[in-house]
């Protein structure tokens, strides 16, 4: 852990030198709790080639000295972080361009910069951490694994109880007991329990609908290991699956299989993203196809980088994305297959170990 | 709902004269809810007097057609909803000087307005829509009134659970199927199951500690039904209370009847505030309560008001807002007693039924 710490700073005040400011102001938490190990909901961090300043309130005392140790000089602020950090900037007389998150930092708060933090100046930046989280180390990469069995354990204790019958919301429930009895700390996203016509909205949430004979049922989910996410999506048949469902449950299956055995680091989001379309137009079902094929996964369960028609960039080696083609045919009912990626030096490494072959229950 | 939902857009259309703006974007999803019905993850809204409309992407055109009908008019985007928005504005000549909610968007955003959005002047906002909400209409009652129905029925069901060697997570599953199975549709926040010495953090998330005998046990979790949350918190002893454990936990007990009772719109945040911690500082626990005694709840499970030592403001009538005070002792153990309390015309209305007294549990 403190190895890694150290690891991850160094990489970070190379990419401040290339970005030309003498310090950078961290106020995405996910960040912030890479680069130190902090997991409070509330904190600044100020990083630059001499001081590493971690600020957060009373509520976290006993929480970051344990998390921290003395790998940050640590400041605990009655009242408002704000006013801390111009404290603590306050003597850095080497200070004068002062870096900031972009896409972490409110209009409210940036006005901050300009009002109180006025002696400084101030230059906006973009993913400076975000590119190195794209790349997991082998700590990273073991607790995405560790989260991914939780997810494996979870849907196995989960299925056998599923009746006709159940509401989503019930399912929802049972597979999140399994998921905390399997160590889950928490959920990395809201639990998507679909059946019948519900599982064709991509983004449906679960619902009081109760289960029919004959439906597909739609588990998207995730479990969380020491704020590592796995992301994880099953689709099943409720009692007999008919032929036009085995059909579509087949070509997303198979433009599963492509995916995750067919992309690489180094591939664009977008040539990966195409392993899958290309095979869901071939077979006819290219516009019921709506949305991308994945994205990457770890201290959060969306970050870089994008497997899209759009996604222009290269995959990283040491990403961990999520494959997970889909076919939605509104009305009817939908199939989506999902797994966990990891794009080593040789190749793709599949996380999630729960059987991809269609499942019928009860 | 539609009637609800013309008093609300009249309501913010005057909040709109006295800013001196033509027009306001809403980039904060719970306003955007509450000024449309529209539940989805994506969307942006702009409001004048002649035009309201809402953009979204393709993932939610079946939902918003449900949840929105014809009060708005809708714009699905294909790609940015960034876009969408310059061709959408583009035809109303009215519009010069147009609001942005500066607490709900992200600097990176803001840059889009004074580049892509240049040929119009923009103008930070402050809680434009959220002094509306701090206000609950009957509607809004009802469903926070039935999200503490759910809370009250899982935690009924989940205490004869309890068993001394349980862990915190597996305490948290049997919670959260609870909540599950008495309707709840999502958890407004994570579940704080605490025990023992970990009952005296006041943000503790769940552990996999085991409980044991003469243990602390708090519980602080949520129930959603139709966007609106409840939040409640009751800590118990597994086993038998100590004379000390007794005497801590009455303190609490007090300090939350008598702010729950002596509450009223028209205060002071910090007078509600003081009513609690006054009590406990003269029985001599002052230093142990660390934080503020509550907020308000609706859509969010943290909105206006306050109830602070530094809320100057005046509560609402109208407003619900949680009364939780609590006292920690590191190393030893906290209590926390929390209800969710209606401000309405003539005094405060208890919302949270579930008991408040000691209770042993096994």
């Amino acid at each position: 852990m403190a190895d890694s710490r150290a690891r991850r700073l160094t990489a970070l005040i190379d990419g401040l030198t290339a970005a030309h400011v003498d310090g950078l102001l961290i106020t995405s938490l996910p960040n912030i709790r890479y680069l130190t190990g902090f997991s409070g909901s509330s904190a600044l961090l100020f990083v630059s080639t001499r001081d590493l300043v971690l600020i957060t309130d009373f509520r976290y005392q006993t929480q970051i000295t344990e998390e921290v140790g003395d790998f940050a000089r640590i400041s605990i602020e009655p009242q408002s972080l704000w006013a801390g950090l111009w404290q603590q900037l306050a003597p850095f007389t080497y200070l004068e361009v002062v870096g900031f998150e972009s896409g972490h930092i409110l209009h409210r708060d940036f006005q901050r910069l300009l009002e109180a933090g006025a002696r400084w100046q101030w230059r906006p930046t973009v993913d400076l951490v975000e590119t190195l989280r794209e790349r997991k180390d082998a700590g990273e990469l073991a607790l995405i694994q560790a989260a991914n069995g939780i997810a494996t354990q979870a849907l196995e204790r989960t299925i056998p109880q599923v009746r006709v019958g159940m509401s989503e919301l019930e399912v929802a429930g049972v597979l999140e007991k399994s998921l905390r009895d399997a160590g889950s700390e928490g959920f990395p996203f809201a639990s998507i329990v679909a059946s019948g016509p519900r599982s064709a909205l991509p983004h449906a949430h679960s619902s009081a609908r109760q289960i029919e004979d004959g439906d597909f049922l739609l588990l998207d989910f995730g479990a969380e290991t020491k704020g590592y996410c796995s992301d994880v999506t099953r689709t099943f048949v409720v009692g007999h699956a008919a032929p036009e469902q085995r059909e579509v449950y087949e070509v997303v299956r198979v433009a599963n299989e492509n995916a995750a055995h067919g992309v690489r680091a180094g591939m664009t989001g977008r040539d990966a993203d195409a392993i899958a379309r290309d095979y869901i137009e071939q077979r006819g079902y290219g516009d019921l196809f709506g949305h991308s094929l994945g994205h990457g996964l770890g201290l959060e369960v969306h970050e870089a980088p994008r497997l899209a028609r759009t996604a222009e960039g290269t995959l990283a080696e040491g990403a961990v994305v999520t494959i997970e083609p889909g076919i939605y045919r509104p009305g009817w009912g939908g199939v989506r297959i999902e797994d966990d990626v990891f794009l080593g030096p040789d190749g793709p490494t599949i996380l999630t170990s729960f059987p991809r072959e269609l499942i019928e229950l009860g």
